[in-house]
């Protein structure tokens, strides 16, 4: 085992940070659901609640912006974004105190959060947490509003997107919490997408690390963003439903506690994106600079790659392929057929509308032997693998969408996913 | 004339602080209207906005609040209310953009409105224009969220009724503003309600002193609160249309400066108001300090107590009687009821429906004989007079409400009020 840091405590509690979503804050109901739940647990810890804005509030807020002025961007959109989260931390707090439980709302600059001055998706630099620190001492609830923050000078930043979680998991790291609930409305991380197979089961545990690579398992519930920031400060999340605040969701945790408990599964989750296509340039001279050019010319128009393969230089040429999200192909083929223009001789070929399946598990690592299984599974299956990508963790194969719900399913079976209900950390 | 004090410059040109209600910021029309009103006064003026929430907004917090938690108050009521101003506030600002002005949205305690530390009716301690100075000097069209600010402890606060008036005549008096504009859904400060007379007149003109005579004419328009405030600083208001921005509206200027023109009138306006009820204390024993116990105990209760009238002790006893909103008779009458019981033989009488009609004017200072002629034209009309009170500027008399009307067309036609339409200060 590996040894723990001994967490914070004020007023003899450790202490514990909820996140609520806006599904979660949604209506008096469901801020009467979160009291309750804040309430609870504040007999035993103390308690910071991080919410967003109700229900499609920030969505709505977007939409007058944009009537007002077609695409505004920067200081002013965040100055209006930022009201949403102060309806909810008000009411919330509101509503803790009529349940009898003192609380106390605080607007991100009130709580501390100091972002870089970059509006629309700050990062925060630094939080000081003095005044949360107070409050919690004076044994109050502390009503955190999500996904903002303030610069050195004074002005209203937003986080962008995934920026409650963030904020949450931020907190948690500042105030060294004993773990960071994100309350949700689906109860967990499971194996794979539900809808496409009916046996998915819930993981009770997963590492920052797996979470991660099945980002399209969790992205909707848990924001990558947050989980990075989980994983460079060691925060244990807990992806849970608010509406079935007795189940126990399931631990995002660090990959070394992961292994020292030697329970890892080969494979933790299949993930599937449908939202994929790739491009292909054949002939590439293997000269130093020329793929970093490509990248470049991609990277500076803000498409944002996934796999990329390139093969072994035979003549001194190579191939290079790569893919990229489905609304994307049309600006990143026009970027490759302006580098052709330089680069004579190169050949480019795309396919708009490939699917792409991935298993991820902590377990691969020290385990052979899975990569194969896999290609075993998908060649019993008629499957033709288009392209194949891996990480420590992840082994990824493009295919054709119309194999891909047959794909995720036979992959489950075969890595027996469908057991893994059974409890892996205790 | 009097000698005025030089007005602040900032890049050589004076500044115009222009106040939008709920109502001229209701929708996206609405604020494109005012951005334009905005952007064609900053030809000539420094400019800043004071806005409201949009229409009915901050009504709907309050009943949000109260569904959450019945009668909230306190801390957590003045976070909910203070986001409606933080919406308008960033939709103006866009707009104005949009429009091709440079333009920045400030919070209350981004423009500096620091506040005493109660909730829900704080008032203003100082306002620390630093920000709102540089960005006019930086040739931007400031828009400041009126209603709001926040204690030296950083918690925020609401101003309470009238809050918006009042930002925007403490910002003006704070930068030594040019003027005020208040603009609202109607043109002006008429001689008396339009509703009741149909040859009411628009008034060019009014001291500060006659609008809070006439406060029933335009509280709806101008909170007394604010009108106080720009008496003290010697504030010139302009009440006008945001439908009709070319139109002039009323000003409301000094007294000072009212009575050096000697334009004045004898009476300026007719006010109305049916809301009232009276009490009368009969056998009140003459003696120190009775009197004051009686309005402590409807102050402790915060009834607030409107005319009141004592006659000439006859004998060591005395009669007192005094008037207060139709809602309050219940609990001031049961507050007498108890000091009756301190007091023997105090005799108590109410009338639960009067309705009392005033005239205002601030040439009733050097003219004699204006509160005869205002008891003969209601005794021509039949009509009985039940108290009589009067200050330097006016003249109210409590009547039947049957008679309320009649009244005030004859009172508004004897004293010549329909003629006032000729410009009485240019």
């Amino acid at each position: 085992m590996t040894q723990e840091i001994e967490k914070q405590k004020i007023n003899n509690k450790t202490t514990l940070v909820l996140k609520f979503g806006g599904s979660s804050v949604a209506d008096q109901e469901c801020i009467e659901r979160i009291s309750k739940i804040a309430i609870k647990e504040a007999t035993q810890h103390n308690v910071v609640i991080v919410v967003s804005a109700m229900g499609k509030t920030t969505n709505g807020l977007v939409d007058m912006a944009n009537k007002i002025s077609p695409n505004v961007r920067g200081r002013e959109l965040d100055m209006l974004l930022a009201t949403g989260e102060l309806v909810s931390i008000s009411l919330c707090a509101m509503c803790i105190e009529r349940m009898g439980h003192p609380a106390i709302s605080l607007t991100g600059w009130q709580a501390g959060f100091i972002t870089e001055s970059s509006h629309n998706k700050a990062r925060i630099a630094e939080i000081k947490t003095e005044k949360i620190k107070k409050n919690l001492e004076a044994n109050k609830i502390v009503v955190i509003a999500g996904f903002q923050g303030i610069t050195e000078d004074g002005e209203v930043t937003t986080l962008g997107r995934g920026g409650s979680d963030t904020s949450a998991v931020a907190i948690a790291a500042a105030l060294n919490a004993e773990r960071c609930d994100i309350y949700t409305d689906v109860d967990g991380i499971y194996t794979t997408d539900p809808r496409i197979e009916k046996k998915a089961s819930k993981l009770e545990c997963i590492s920052h690390e797996e979470m991660l690579e099945l980002a399209s398992l969790g992205a909707k519930v848990l924001h990558p963003r947050s989980v990075e920031l989980a994983k460079k400060y060691d925060v244990d999340l807990r992806v849970r439903s608010s509406f079935a605040p007795d189940t126990q969701g399931t631990k995002v945790i660090s990959l070394k506690r992961i292994k020292d408990m030697e329970l890892t599964k080969a494979v933790t989750g299949v993930a599937l994106d449908e939202n994929q296509a790739w491009i292909g340039m054949m002939n590439v001279p293997d000269t130093p600079g020329i793929v970093s050019k490509i990248f470049t010319a991609l990277s500076d128009k803000n498409i944002s790659v996934d796999m990329i393969i390139q093969s072994v230089p035979v003549d001194g040429i190579n191939d290079v392929a790569f893919t990229v999200p489905k609304d994307d192909l049309k600006p990143a083929l026009a970027i490759c057929t302006e580098l052709q223009t330089e680069m004579k001789g190169i050949k480019i070929v795309s396919d708009s509308n490939v699917a792409k399946v991935s298993i991820v598990g902590a377990g691969m690592i020290n385990r052979s032997g899975i990569a194969s299984k896999l290609f075993q599974i998908l060649s019993t299956e008629n499957i033709n693998i288009q392209m194949i990508a891996t990480s420590e963790i992840k082994i990824s194969c493009v295919i054709d969408p119309k194999d891909s719900h047959k794909a995720v399913q036979a992959i489950h079976k075969a890595f027996e996913l469908d057991l893994s209900s059974e409890p892996i950390l205790a």
